[in-house]
């Protein structure tokens, strides 16, 4: 975790790179990942619909990209979004999706079959790496209660939410499908599901060998990989 | 050109759009519409070397993103960009650039012969729809008497330097490649170059349709395509 944060403070204040630009980066890399994982025409339901479940921090703004670029790619997104950050950054990534007529829920429904039934996937932007929001009582934990219980494939963004980035996971979700942001973190050795992207591109390549990172080999002009 | 403006403000005021994120956008957009006309296997040089040359305005900072985003679909771009803005967006943009060893020519060779031999393409991102700045002695000018006499093949941003946005070429250069940003500006009308490519995908509907942008359809989850 300490390695992860390293390596995007070194991205952020050596090479300059901005918060907007790398959320963006990497929601549009998660929205490729999901296409790749669930191609349109493999959809069992009839319409393209995915559920983008965005928490507080980070992880929830690249979710909200991730959602904006899947409108794009002719998904069907909605968002439940139920702590908005008051930070300018997120509201504008916000207000992106808002003005492109993607739905907001303003519950989610404790009711796991209304779920199942409305979706083709999940994509689990709650928490990511930031982890301490989601226990016990945290704004969170009702969010994970009922995503443990959804039967529609989840995808996990960086760090399975509820998951300790090291440790992994203890009874909390189950993910099909993982995007690691940069480079896989070390629960990922615990992730049994059946699609494992990396998105870490656009690290530049010293940072890569600095950190040892071992990046695959990505295709043609392609952001993700699937290992 | 009063309708590009229109759609930018909008993009920007209404929709949150951020300028770090759109040239961010506008500048992998274009690096891929590169990796399409010059594909790796087919350059003629030994080295997959591209030139790209920037002016000090925003087509110049799309050159940038455009140029490292080519370094990490493995070309090996040099940067040219002698006006460099104060704009400390533009600023990072050029040290991510810098960062990762991408190298800068203090001049641009005067011998065109030079440039012919050690590149396979340039890439103009000198002014796009920003005329003004090249026109008789103005900071561009001598730039683009060099462009003019270049034989390895010109991929222009937006619009081709020199030329009117609306009236196009008057013995300027002729790109062999044009990637219109958003939509077509009126000059493309007169690009008689082998591939043009639009890069638009990533703007909302609504705004496709207010303006009439007639969008082409992009297969997959492709940034560009080749109308």
């Amino acid at each position: 975790k300490a390695e992860a944060e390293a390596i995007e403070k070194e991205l952020l204040e050596d090479y300059r790179f901005g918060r907007q630009q790398l959320i963006e980066i990497w929601g549009h890399a998660c929205a490729v990942a999901v296409t790749k994982a669930f191609p349109l025409p493999s959809l069992p339901r009839k319409q393209p619909t995915v559920l983008v479940v965005c928490g507080p921090a980070q992880n929830g703004a690249i979710g909200l990209v991730c959602a904006r670029h899947l409108r794009i790619f002719d998904y069907e997104p909605t968002i439940f979004y139920p702590k908005r950050s008051v930070d300018p950054l997120y509201r504008d990534f916000t207000t992106q999706c808002e003005k492109m007529d993607i739905p907001f829920l303003s519950y989610l429904p404790t009711e796991v079959q209304l779920i199942n039934d409305a979706y083709n996937a999940v994509v689990d932007a709650v928490l990511g790496a930031e982890a301490e929001l989601g226990e016990g009582r945290g704004p969170c934990a009702g969010i994970l209660a009922t995503l443990k219980h959804v039967r529609i494939p989840i995808v996990s963004l960086d760090v399975p939410s509820g998951w300790d980035v090291e440790a992994g996971s203890s009874g909390g979700i189950s993910p099909d499908v993982l995007v690691s942001l940069m480079a896989p973190k070390q629960c990922a050795r615990r992730f049994l599901g059946r699609q494992h992207f990396v998105a870490g591109r656009f690290v530049p390549y010293d940072v890569q060998k600095k950190f040892e990172l071992n990046p695959p080999e990505y295709p043609g002009t392609e952001c993700v990989v699937d290992l």
